[in-house]
């Protein structure tokens, strides 16, 4: 594992001078309804390495037993080529040492090489909140980071209530800042911990500090009146080198500053060179990858990566659209891996269709009429709420079957699955699935300990002898995303199934009112894709 | 019906130097996905009146028949009590006459007493995509300002493309400005059509309009740098007069700025008096109305008015929270008509259950020894997977058994769900359930298109005759989320579901190895809880 960064590596984040720091993992899992286990974390940072940042906060190692096991797993099984890990945590409790604080000996027993500490810069909130005198707050801030700064690890403060600190009392907030500048922390970030600031403000409290401390500023928004982005700009303005937000702009109430349109922002807008261009090219990609496993839908307007971001509709800029893009485009959607899409126009469709194709060998450049044919039927499904963004083995299944090329492996007669529970036990599965392959009629049973998990499970026992080629395949994901909820158990279901053979793995999808229904098709195109992909013919 | 402002009444918007002017319903309409009924436009024009914003853009007569309608219901249905309805058009076409374009007769036609003229301003778009001169152009703003001052309508002016139009050409951008200031137009809105711009460069390019021509300059941006509020406010601040924005952000791409958020910072953050105050505290209200109307869900993280605005999840800040709500509010969240809530959630600590019992009316401050059972429990619960964080029925279910006030209503024995199809027919769920109330067995059968739909079905069928109060409860929303994906069917399932009482909702979790199961779990909370709340003693 390396968690330093490695400064020779060439697709490195490119600009060292402004830090690009992640908190995704810590700040923006505080988002209501945000719940990610430790396997999601390691997931999204490595989303957050691929999209170059050049910090990510892990978590609380030590305050939380999950962000504990994150590090531990981290250290062994998280390969990072950008970006640096790092831990947070608070400085030493009121009236103890640094070396004997059980959290901080957890910060540095996660291991990360960079390590921010949260600390008070309030003067009302070291009193009423954390209960201690303001002398014993800048202690608390000294001694923590010299201690840290002791043992080997880059220090990096973030300054909680810092804004609303300083209008309480400037000299306390400067004096934090000083703290823990002069023990040796590398950068300060002033957090907007309230979300109340506009950019005016921002942009005039950073000055001070920068211009009385001397220290390396950081800044850290919250979106709270709708301006963390342009906050944070102003910050960076006004001379701040080092700016936090979160993938998606996650975090508690409403959100902290959105990373990914802050970053494009300075980079397109502003010629600031944070990620390398082929890395920003990977943002609306990421953005989508990260929403997945959060499980919060990706938000159609967000700035640059959103669905909806290049979107025009019909009427005065369709013709004018097609004269001149850079008329109605603030910027070129593919700098952020983004396409322009116009909302009557067939031409993306199109064109994604004739990619798909070439991809599997295929070439339709002439093929007019089939295209349409796809597009049409993928228009009509994706209206009923099939999605084949995230699904390429279905959308390829399906072009096969308009090609001629279709494979039907074997015919379902009836499938059925009883789950049931006694008491307050356990509930169990089973599932019948009755099928005709290589000829011949086959009933089969499985059991499992959901629905979904019994028929695959049937499935597999009633092909198994037909298809030994199946022995590979393993369902490895199953998503379940309920489309137009306003109508409560009435609503569709979309179901996303990820199989692998054990180096590749591929998505299908399946949409029906019925939950099982869903899953049910879902795993049909998972298994027929397996066995497609191995050239397998039908028996 | 009253068009015109009541000048006169006491609920008017209560600063007439500054123009609050909402385009929902034009430039909003404009979102991927959003489509109004003449019928839909009527009720959200009664909302925002009841907002009390200055003007409402009705859309744009003449070029869209159900625009042309909704003016004509407006004049016989509508009676405004605050705002004045605004038409939406454009200038004259080129060569021609604007007495003799039966476009701007329309906007006469309409009844409106403000006409919101669109004008190019950017010299490329004048000749490439109106394929006219730009001195034409300029007749054509020239005419058709003086045209419908001459028949007594007020006229503002939407200069469209004006910040890139200035940037490519300073001196053309102003003559057009200055061409319809002159004609007579009341307000020259510049607008970030394409949505790049930055606060510094709206700032600069408004202060330079004001300067050189004197107009009454108002702003109108898009949200595709995330700046769009934060344009705004540098509009104003630069000396921009009329504000024009959307409920919810709604519009094109990235959308438009969120008139909600933009009018909130105004008044409660700049201390301008735009709207009664009594009217701001609808805000939240109203947000909520508009997307019923428009089916957008809400966006719980919209600023001031969005569902988790004044939410609060972690455990560092509820402790505070107990003792100063200011020190972590940026503001009064009463003042735009929402509320403070706190989350319980694996960050929380003793603190957050405290306060979540104080919400729903339970002291716990002197009962440490039960918030630790609690606390373990929520702790326990959430390692398996459960969040409370979504659930607050289920919290608080918990809450109450282990205050000794829990009540069981009916002991189940067992449950059942079989889901079948044949060949490729749609899939039908039926549901047993086998359980004890009201001192009796109860063995119910229920059909739905959809297991948790059956078992919604046969779980009242059971409980019915005992507990007629539930034929108000409805199951409203149903989401899943498979945890741990890594393992496939053999993940855990967190199930969130959302019932109804047709006045109030609320949010059950369950989990289960079993998507069934964990549905299960929350249905039967879910109902409990309904009965809980109503006061309804077990039978």
């Amino acid at each position: 594992m390396s968690m330093t960064r490695t400064e020779s590596d060439p697709m490195s984040t490119a600009s060292p001078d402004l830090h690009v720091y992640d908190t995704t993992l810590r700040d923006g899992a505080q988002q209501e309804g945000l719940n990610l286990s430790v396997a999601d974390k390691l997931v999204i940072a490595r989303q957050l390495d691929e999209l170059g940042v050049g910090f990510i906060e892990g978590g609380w190692p030590g305050a939380n037993p999950k962000d504990t096991e994150f590090f531990a797993r981290a250290q062994r099984e998280l390969s990072l080529r950008n970006a640096t890990l790092a831990a947070f945590g608070a400085t030493r409790r009121a009236g103890s040492s640094a070396d004997a604080d059980p959290l901080v000996r957890a910060l540095l027993d996660s291991g990360a090489s960079v390590v921010t500490l949260v600390a008070k810069s309030h003067a009302r909130h070291v009193e009423q909140a954390l209960r201690t005198t303001l002398e014993e707050n800048l202690a608390m801030i000294r001694d923590t980071v010299t201690f840290l700064r002791g043992e080997g690890r880059r220090v990096f403060l973030d300054a909680e209530h810092f804004f609303d600190g300083y209008r309480l009392d400037r000299a306390y907030a400067l004096e934090c800042v000083r703290a823990a500048a002069e023990s040796g922390a590398e950068v300060v970030a002033l957090c907007d911990t309230n979300g109340g600031m506009l950019p005016a403000q921002v942009a005039d409290v950073v000055r001070d500090v920068i211009d009385l401390t001397g220290a390396r500023v950081g800044i850290h928004c919250h979106n709270d009146t709708g301006c963390a982005v342009a906050n944070s700009m102003a910050a960076v303005d006004a001379g701040a080198t080092h700016v936090q937000g979160t993938v998606n702009g996650y975090g508690e109430r409403t959100g902290n500053a959105n990373i990914l349109t802050l970053v494009s922002n300075l980079q397109i807008k502003q010629g600031m060179p944070l990620l390398e261009p082929a890395r920003l090219r990977e943002a609306t990609r990421i953005s989508h990858a990260i929403s997945e496993v959060t499980n919060v839908p990706p938000y159609s307007r967000q700035p640059y990566v959103g669905a909806s971001a290049f979107a025009h509709k019909a009427g005065l800029h369709a013709s004018a659209l097609k004269v001149d893009p850079d008329l109605y485009q603030h910027t070129d959607p593919a700098l952020v891996g983004n396409s322009m899409r116009t909302l009557v126009s067939d031409m993306a469709g199109r064109a994604s269709i004739e990619l798909k194709a070439k991809e599997m060998g295929v070439d339709l450049t002439d093929q007019s009429e089939l295209v349409a044919a796809v597009l049409a039927e993928v228009k009509e499904l994706e209206l009923r709420g099939w999605t084949f963004d995230a699904a390429d083995a279905s959308f390829e299944l399906l072009l096969r079957k308009h090609l001629g090329q279709g494979v039907s492996y074997f015919d379902v007669e009836s499938w059925r699955v009883i789950t049931d529970a006694r008491d307050a036990g356990e509930a169990t599965s089973e599932a019948t699935v009755k099928l005709t392959a290589g000829g011949t009629r086959h009933v089969a049973t499985g059991e499992g300990n959901g629905p979904v998990n019994a028929l695959d499970h049937a499935l597999r026992v009633a092909l198994i002898g037909v298809y030994p080629e199946l022995d590979k395949l393993e369902l490895v994901d199953f998503r379940v995303r309920i489309l137009d909820a306003s109508h409560g158990t009435d609503a569709i279901t979309r179901v996303l199934i990820e199989t692998s053979d054990g180096t590749t793995t591929w998505q299908t999808v399946g949409v029906a009112p019925n939950i099982v229904e869903a899953s049910w098709r879902a795993l049909v195109d998972g298994i027929t894709y397996g066995l497609t992909r191995q050239g397998v013919p039908a028996r």
